[in-house]
């Protein structure tokens, strides 16, 4: 019987050791910037795209190990794009994960390098797969480029404060989140040596799954405290940001959820390896609490 | 007989070309960030990146079209360090090149993340090339991270108001100019199907003309004007910068700069193919005027 409990904390310890071994120590010329990266880095993350990385591959019949340099790329890209996030000129946040931000932290110059330190950091680590490496380079920058996550982050931008668009919408949720998690997911088959068809099945589950952990994380926003979520709550309201709930409603906001979900688990007849981690997760996602 | 005015004026335009082919419309979406990126991508540099990366090439006896992809690559990750030092929590510089910057012109967040999408970009680019795209993508990011230009770039802002120190100066001037200029090279050579004797020639060569780039720089900053220089001068000094003037002094740093030279040209006998571009390149670098 699978359990998902321990199977996120042990994947989750096994990135962070494999995290702590892959990056430069924090004492590294120059100290401030690695201190920086790793600040951040080891900020309590909840690694889920390296966890679907290293699931995705089970789900091809391959070892995690397989997997272990387009997760451990992933979750530096992740990283970067969440200290860009948190700089003044973007959305000012002081803490995340009940944790000071890297610019509180280490200054804002310092911050915005280290963010830019750990793309190109990201990029090394993909090189460097045993397997399908330059496919997994391409995927990881294709996701995160101008029309990828940096495109969802200046389409969510612009999108504040105009009226809710569900067009608008699934742009911003596709390539903000959406991009990084199909990657992950990606990443995780080209590693295992996957076939075509089961890439296309790991593209199907990771767009679900992408869009349903955003409406999670706008349901949050509204329903969740502090306390559990770690950051403000409420924010997305006081900034005017378009989500799940102004578009949709709360109804149709978890009516897609669910609608969702039911696509991630339809897609795991796509893989031939054991799905049950996937499949936990893709529920996960719809009901976590932080 | 080589004329260098001719091959900079081809070569540079040969490469905004590439660029303008390569890099996607301005109006596509989301369509401030494209519109970012391109303002200064062809803000008038003088792409001294992409074409010496060209002239490796043809010092190896290829054509430059061999090594297309990594000559864009290097200017958009040059650009990408550009809009970034040029933000307010950095240098905080309105104008380069006589023309506003990023932010000045499309406002912080957008620069931020204009900066951002074209180091993805960047490697996009290198994974494109038809020979050697690993080790080209692998060449770009070696160049660019912590241990990199984003390295020499937080021990130059560390060392401001330091004491002169040769050391750190070295550091700073490797790593902050020298890493992508040898890149560069190197690049050329991978492109080209070059012998690790080659490739050796091309880092020695980088290295070399990589320092004299940043005591000519150095030296520009005190003997040059705006209008000459497209920036405002004397602005080192202004900032307790260290630099090859305050660690040398104006002779030292001269001749240190016609040293370097002579180490780029004894260089050049590695190479299978026509020199007279990168030799004409060395020269260039330390008598430019701007």
């Amino acid at each position: 019987m699978f359990n998902l409990p321990t199977y996120l904390s042990s994947g989750s310890q096994w990135i962070e050791e494999a995290l702590d071994r892959l990056v430069l120590p924090a004492d590294t010329r120059p100290a401030p910037l690695h201190a920086a990266m790793r600040h951040s880095l080891f900020a309590g993350g909840k690694r889920l795209r390296p966890i679907l990385c290293i699931a995705a591959a089970e789900a091809c019949g391959a070892k995690r190990g397989a997997a272990l340099f387009p997760a451990a790329a992933i979750e530096c890209l992740h990283t970067y794009t969440l200290i860009h996030d948190d700089l003044p000129c973007m959305d000012n946040d002081e803490l995340r994960r009940g944790v000071p931000t890297c610019h509180k932290v280490y200054g804002e110059a310092i911050a915005l390098l280290a963010g830019d330190a750990l793309q190109s950091l990201a990029v090394e680590l993909a090189a460097q797969s045993p397997v399908a490496p330059l496919e997994i380079v391409k995927e990881l920058v294709d996701a995160s480029g101008s029309v990828g996550v940096v495109g969802g982050q200046v389409e969510d931008m612009l999108g504040e404060s105009l009226p809710p668009d569900a067009e608008r919408l699934q742009y911003i949720q596709q390539h903000k989140t959406g991009d990084l998690i199909v990657c992950a997911c990606r990443m995780g088959v080209l590693a295992s040596g996957g076939s075509p068809d089961t890439l296309e099945a790991a593209t199907r589950y990771g767009n679900a799954i992408g869009e349903a952990f955003q409406i999670a994380d706008d349901l949050l926003n509204v329903t969740s405290t502090a306390d559990q979520l770690g950051k403000a709550v409420g924010t997305d309201a006081d900034r005017g940001k378009m989500t799940a709930l102004s578009v949709y409603g709360l109804d149709g906001a978890k009516d897609r959820l669910q609608k969702l979900i039911q696509t991630a688990l339809a897609s795991l007849s796509g893989f031939p390896g054991d799905t049950a981690p996937l499949a936990a997760l893709a529920n996960h996602v719809a009901t976590r609490k932080n």
